[in-house]
């Protein structure tokens, strides 16, 4: 089928040439293309690409002139790409994975201009916004900080008593991670998990609350033997997808001697609305 | 502060080597370091890095070997990124981000290879798994043929009544959108809507749909203007965002001459989840 939506390219014809503005992106359905740049004032070829790569994406990104030339190699089939198919959906993808996109384009050009002769070693230098790249580059630090806090032990573990007014007693605790960040200072829960959530980093964080609540629930049966109290503890949807979740949960209890009744998981929120 | 999480180097000193199997990537908090890579048996630089950039994050997203050398031009202080902190993200990303990613990595390699003198020019081979890329490149034309729908006119609205039963008369209709594509035959409004929610394709669908809508009901007045049905649509949170939504509703309405309270908009639930 021939629309404007499909591109047919006859062998030699130029579908782009170095230094056009850049419209549309492709996707190569069938045929073969060469892509080549000026080194020196000599066309060099940079490689030839077949069905099923991208073509052009680079100067949709940002909208800088075409780094090289293609020319169909034989009768090609191309899809064009819309700059906003991949404009908006970079949009919407976390910080870091933008980061990383806007630092491998700046990298490639860079490198394309210095090993063509075209430009002195240039500063690489980032086309993302600045202030968007330094959120990428906070969440980064922030997370190894986090790595460092569970090694170095520094989270801690809040009990936050449940009262059963019944009885009067305090029929258990609540448990609450709190993060005091030598820089920051505290930094809320809900910024440290929500990160902790974005990878698996959440596992161990999961872990160590876990681990300080049954040292807790320890702790607590040798104070009142008859009433040994719960504790409740937040559990992510990333937790509960690893197959060794329950098995640890069991192990550390067993680990501390403390009965697995006494520990309450709580389901997030986030997990409910995946 | 000085800690594992934070790296350290004197002027002079190499970070990693071409060739050195990929352990993590860096981001450079401080001071300067310089990438070579030999061309031809000669150092070449391709660039000097400075802080707030990344550094090696190439590598550990496929595990290829270094591609360059870096070294210290200055004092520097880096922060080390785990892998996972890329892989995990890449990972949830959508998969025409993640073709764009891995698609730029095989390109910025093979040029890379072919410039530097140190292989024949190469087919551009993605890294991203095949199936993967594939998913991405069926967004891409699922999307362009949609575009193309539209502008061909090929989505189909219909209407189903909804009675009222005390009066035995149908009281309104509500709209559904269907589309035949002419290779796929039907597809699911499930797809073809969330795929157009992805991006701001989303809004001219719904102008399709609104106009289709108005149109019927301006045909629905010539046979019963006594008893004017209404007509419901769904509305995602896209569309609500654009600040002209309401304008274009009404609009559209007094083009065909229909009251604006025969309209019903319906929230769909992606936007209570938001």
């Amino acid at each position: 089928m021939s629309s404007a939506y499909r591109l047919k390219l006859v062998p030699g014809e130029v579908l782009f040439r170095e230094g056009d503005a850049p419209t549309t992106a492709f996707l190569i359905e069938s045929g073969c293309l060469r892509v080549t740049a000026l080194r020196e004032g000599e066309a060099v070829v940079l490689g030839d690409l077949g069905a099923g790569a991208l073509l052009g994406e680079m100067a949709v990104l940002d909208d800088a002139p075409r780094t090289a030339t293609a020319t169909a190699l034989s009768h090609c089939v191309l899809t064009p790409v819309d700059r906003k198919q991949f404009a908006e959906r970079l949009e919407s993808a976390d910080p870091v994975v933008r980061a990383l996109v806007f630092s491998q384009l700046a990298r490639y050009r860079s490198t394309l201009a210095t090993l063509s002769g075209n430009a002195a070693p240039p500063s690489f230098e980032s086309t993302l916004q600045r202030a968007e790249a330094e959120e990428a580059h906070d969440k980064i630090r922030l997370e190894n900080q986090l790595r460092e806090a569970l090694e170095l032990h520094a989270l801690e573990v809040l009990l936050q008593p449940i009262q059963d007014i019944a009885s009067g007693r305090t029929a258990g605790y609540e448990a609450l991670t709190r993060w005091h960040h030598p820089q920051r200072g505290p930094v809320s829960p809900a910024e440290f998990i929500a990160l902790a959530e974005e990878t698996s980093l959440i596992v161990p964080v999961g872990d160590y609350v876990l681990d300080e609540v049954c040292a807790a629930l320890q702790h607590f049966a040798t104070l009142a033997p008859a009433h040994p109290p719960f504790i409740a503890l937040n559990v992510s949807g990333r937790q509960l997808q690893d197959e060794s979740f329950v098995e640890r949960v069991l192990a550390r209890a067993q680990a501390h001697d403390v009965d697995p009744a006494q520990i309450k998981l709580e389901i997030t929120e986030s997990l409910v609305l995946d």
